[in-house]
């Protein structure tokens, strides 16, 4: 392990991709590697990108890769999108095109499977976020699909969240609704020499500027410990327009993203977010840790005898979780 | 309360709504209210009905209400979807649409916020869903958006789970990818008049014969108890036609759901389902009291200094978290 570390921390790309195994399949793993590498996180900048299938999050993630990549920059990928050709799921079309990525040295991909408990899928991919950070990745592109919990949340271990859509995906109107806009740092209309580009782009701004604060937008980032808002301070959401196929439009979106670091860095958002973060990472680690130690203290023969109980109607679950409390208090 | 209750397992639709908002907005209420009303629970279908935005979700649920309206069922509409006009998001034609619906003292529209919390949501909907299901409703429709890791946790509360598409949503395959089919019992391609449908009709049977199982598809519902799989044990996925603006299609959607119901109880994938729900029920119930006790036992001036040091990088996640439990430990 120490020499897995050792090898992270000089960005040796097989040590990275053995190390995350590790963090991916061994809670252990993961604490010991994590707090090893802590101290050297906190350099990279974490982007969120998210939006519909089919809005072509992918080609810009590819496309993006590689404009950054001209500014002599490393880049690792986090793919948690079940549609992702980076997890997988690709067309022949994606794939070939993800070729020249993922022979590029300075380019590490990785993609996330999703998990079955609550929030483990989230507290992988913080891991796999801080792994690829220590080992001196400036950037670190987290790719999700739609505007669920799970993905709020990890647009949350994002600094900047970009948001794609595509022009004439049914009604824009509606996909704006959903949520998604309140995650936004930045948005992007990508296939914009298709027809309807205008209009998706009008559509958007006017979304924004309906916006609660008039243009400048609430963040959405409530820190759970004080209870107070935090707003980004005047960064007013651009409306990028991008043709991600043939490249166009990423230098602009690269040097947004630039210019949203250091709005962050300088409106003081940047600590407030990262507070945030390490609240939401230590509540789930707190919560794994607590049914760990709950499933090793109860008989499993109790746990599922309570369990039919409460799949029967004999017993409500509010009963059946007192029953478990006080049989987990009882031998310590 | 006790006077609430009653009126609850009445059906009176003014204490149904009362105890809605006080399960909502208090824990201590919601535990009091399932413990009392949990043996009474059991008799409604759940229909989850889920769907990428724009897909006609809405549309689908209103016609399937009026539907289910004609055979005399009282129905408990449940809306997640923050595109939806149950929940307010609606453009005004949806909300002209609804308002038949809501003038129905058979039919009781409940939408949920987004919490801030991790599965907070899925909580809040699960104890919606039990007041409405004591309170005699026969059907219980949750209507959410996408494939996210929340939608999967709601899915999981419905006996059936129905997918919308729709003709010509961008690149259907990538949608169908989007993890959605995992947790479809029914698929229903809304707006069959548009021209497309026969190809998306196509591509979606394609891609069921293509599953795991070779047409029979695995439920993807997975008992956390025993780790096994649950089978459905031979529920081919129908692929469903409706225009639901018409009201076309309703009659045979409303025949397969109950299809659908004969095969689960026949199956023993009823019980299997139920443990599963209560296991989640029980998880989430377990998490919260947990987080609630350590708010508790650690004075907050302690929180936030360790929360700072996290997010500055002197203290690593694990290290915290290790402290904070010793913390609560100590204060019993």
């Amino acid at each position: 392990m120490k020499e897995l570390l050792d090898g992270v921390l000089q960005g040796q790309i097989r040590a990275i991709a053995r190390l995350i195994t590790q963090v991916e399949n061994s809670s252990a793993a993961a604490e010991q590697a994590v707090q090893v590498l802590y101290p050297h996180t906190g350099k990279a900048h974490i982007i969120g990108i998210t939006g519909s299938p089919g809005a072509g999050k992918s080609t810009v993630v590819n496309a993006l890769v590689k404009t950054l990549r001209q500014q002599d920059a490393r880049v690792g990928i986090v793919a948690v999108d079940p549609s992702s050709p980076f997890t997988g799921g690709a067309l022949l079309g994606d794939r070939v095109r993800m070729r020249d990525l993922s022979g590029d040295p300075g380019v590490f991909i990785r993609s996330m499977a999703s998990r079955g408990s609550l929030g483990g899928l989230a507290q992988a991919t913080a891991s796999v976020i801080k792994v690829l950070d220590a080992a001196g990745y400036g950037y670190i592109l987290v790719e999700t699909v739609g505007a669920g919990q799970a993905e709020v949340d990890i647009a949350n271990a994002a600094h900047t969240t970009v948001v794609v859509e595509a022009p004439g995906m049914g009604d824009e109107i509606q996909s704006i609704k959903a949520g998604i806009l309140e995650i936004a740092d930045i948005l992007v209309v990508n296939k914009a020499d298709r027809p309807g580009a205008d209009r998706t782009v009008r559509s958007l701004k006017m979304m924004l500027h309906l916006g609660p604060v008039g243009g400048t937008r609430k963040s959405g980032r409530i820190s759970s410990t004080n209870g107070a808002e935090a707003t980004t301070n005047g960064w007013h959401i651009p409306v990028l327009e991008t043709v991600a196929t043939e490249e166009k439009g990423m230098a602009e979106l690269a040097v947004t993203l630039g210019q949203h670091m250091t709005h962050l860095r300088q409106s003081g958002e940047w600590l407030l977010r990262e507070q945030e973060r390490s609240w939401r990472e230590m509540e789930m680690l707190l919560q794994r840790r607590f049914m760990r130690q709950l499933q090793a203290q109860v008989p499993q023969e109790l746990r599922e005898r309570l369990l039919t109980a409460v799949a029967e109607r004999e017993v409500d679950p509010y009963t059946a979780v007192n029953q478990l409390l006080s049989k987990s208090t009882e031998n310590p």
